[in-house]
């Protein structure tokens, strides 16, 4: 796995990565998380909200956009210090998620870097939002 | 498990869940996000990192802010709107994470909730922001 040190980040410059999410996605985040809201685990009880059918948790899309940032860009190295998320639509078992981080902005001074922050499943946003890091520097 | 309706919640109401963070749940996590960043999972490679040592996933204290929200306030029922992170210090294996949600704002109108969203770790902060959420009506 080789991530990017500060220097070579680019504005506009993306990585994305991509997951079915299955009912055992969903499982595992619910022990992982504690996270048991009965609309992640439970198809009856899914039946009776908004939603008519077990949704995963919106954190774990999010954890894509994490290991995005940590896997990719900039990869190993990067320490994470922030991250919004907004919750547009759900996502159901079965839906390919792609999570993508595009650069947008960068500080050479703190060697930080702004990225949007986007899932999406077949075009429409599910979630967006923006990530702040600190890249590794290239070592002298 | 009981949720509780929008009118049900006040200003100042407060809620948590306490984990201690295992090898375990990181290696649980790294696996269910797709998030194998070597800080996370490769002792001698973290020893190279400025943490020194292995550290969880941001995103991992960050799902026990969701599972408060999820399983106790509002509880099920609850719809994620939005979340802010800021992550402040690491979580390393061992530690206690506290994660904490209080209201802070209710809108009345649209049955929304504003929380401020905490996780702690021997009373230090690792992860502040806030959560937007619809809380449930009560049926007519």
């Amino acid at each position: 796995m080789q991530g990017f040190f500060f220097d070579e980040l680019s504005v506009g410059q993306s990585a994305e990565m991509s997951r079915v999410v299955g009912s055992a996605d969903i499982e595992a985040f619910a022990e992982v998380s504690g996270d048991i809201n009965p609309v992640h685990l439970d198809e009856a009880y899914a039946r009776t909200t908004t939603f008519g059918e077990r949704i995963a948790h919106g954190m774990l899309s999010a954890a894509y956009i994490s290991a995005v940032l940590g896997n990719r860009l900039p990869g190993p190295g990067v320490i994470y210090l922030s991250q919004s998320l907004r919750f547009r639509r759900p996502v159901r078992i079965g839906d390919l998620v792609v999570a993508r981080v595009t650069i947008i902005s960068l500080d050479q001074a703190k060697a930080r870097a702004t990225l949007e922050t986007v899932c999406e499943v077949g075009g429409k946003t599910v979630i967006d939002g923006e990530a702040l890091v600190i890249a590794p520097r290239r070592p002298a």
